[in-house]
């Protein structure tokens, strides 16, 4: 069986600018990993409108799954929910269960539901929202994509919301051999080992610090079993 | 004058199964902001060849410079410089001006130079080498894609090479104003102020720790005069 794929879509002008790092991808990526959904892609655009749509349209095409983060809250720069509603040709306006989340959240919190606030119940049509326990604004999936908030703590529980309701396949499991030698000279016996396990993927990331040359050797694959008996021959080879 | 535009491309498995985070995006932002070179997109995907060749190809079509990292090691699982010569159509071999630079470096540390090592002296024809000050194995310009590896320290040695022989635009300036309200009370007025800087690029971007909602307001333009002014407006808006 293969797994479900998946692409992540990042709309931050503020991680290409450089002014901060990204946080989401890192979660995402092991969130879905656990899942048996493969991570296959990951695009970072700015918020330009034209960017963002043609980004959806290539990536919800390829993939079982879109993942996308940003750009979803009251601020005149927050496009994606428009975005994604012109990827799909659907129409957007403020819809009502969504504003009634809304009036309820600052209702309580004594804030108004201002213009801008109204901002973030705009949800295309057809859209199902995405729940979010920590401030409330929903996320949305349309279709196969899921588009959620870039602030790491809300976008983590929309992932923690979305992700039960996905058909998931097998986790790709995975185990890591520490070498302290130069790529150099594990890579003849190392391609070699690779042939030997087609069905595992082999990778080598080499690290270097302090003057040390090694590697970590990386084996995936679905199957506990042949992956224990592969680390064990793999720790055999470079003892 | 617009600045010329650059994407980048990361070559990691490691990033999009989770293991990793990736250092070298945001090294690589900021170093392109200084240099005014407009970093408008990043794409990840996976150690696999039709994937990246693809990605080369689209890439290097849209925009001035495309920068990638990753997978120009010895093991098997370094495929990048064959992608590019497959993505331009160009021939590939081990070069003698690379093959050069390994046999001084490792005659000289007293390691061998086998058939895994000089793996990374495959060049494609045409290229011009990247000069790598840490560990010798060059990285190569090809048209207008950068190719560097994946190491951050040897990464960042690559753009420190690189980087003085493009031609940079006007660096983009940023200056910031964190602001301790939500942003549906900020998005009004927030808005009115990026309607009357349209020269400005003006971001939000919220967030939310410990029970405290805020954002970090951002204004990026190229006239430091202009900057000023503006953020002297702002900062009376949001007094």
């Amino acid at each position: 069986m293969t797994n479900p794929t998946a692409a992540m879509l990042v709309i931050g002008d503020e991680i290409l600018s450089g002014r901060t790092r990204d946080a989401n991808m890192h979660h995402l990526a092991g969130q879905l990993t656990k899942a048996g959904i493969d991570l296959t892609e990951i695009r970072i655009v700015s918020d330009d409108a034209p960017a963002i749509v043609a980004a959806v349209k290539a990536l919800s095409g390829r993939y079982s799954h879109v993942f996308t983060s940003g750009g979803i809250g009251p601020t005149h720069d927050d496009i994606t929910a428009d975005c994604i509603a012109a990827a799909f040709d659907a129409h957007i306006d403020v819809r009502d269960d969504a504003r009634a989340l809304l009036q309820a959240h600052y209702d309580k919190s004594g804030q108004e539901l201002n213009t801008a606030r109204l901002r973030m119940a705009r949800i295309p049509d057809g859209a199902v929202l995405i729940d979010n326990p920590v401030s409330t604004a929903p996320g949305f999936s349309l279709q196969n994509v899921h588009v959620m908030a870039g602030v790491p703590s809300v976008f983590q529980a929309m992932v923690a919301s979305i992700l039960p309701t996905l058909t998931g396949g097998e986790p790709l499991l995975s185990q890591t051999l520490r070498v302290v030698r130069g790529e150099g000279d594990i890579a003849g016996p190392l391609g070699d080992f690779a042939n030997r396990y087609p069905d595992l993927s082999v990778g080598s990331y080499p690290f270097q610090k302090d003057g040390v040359y090694g590697a970590n050797l990386v084996v995936r694959g679905k199957d506990v079993n042949a992956l224990d008996a592969a680390m064990a021959e793999l720790a055999r080879v470079f003892a």
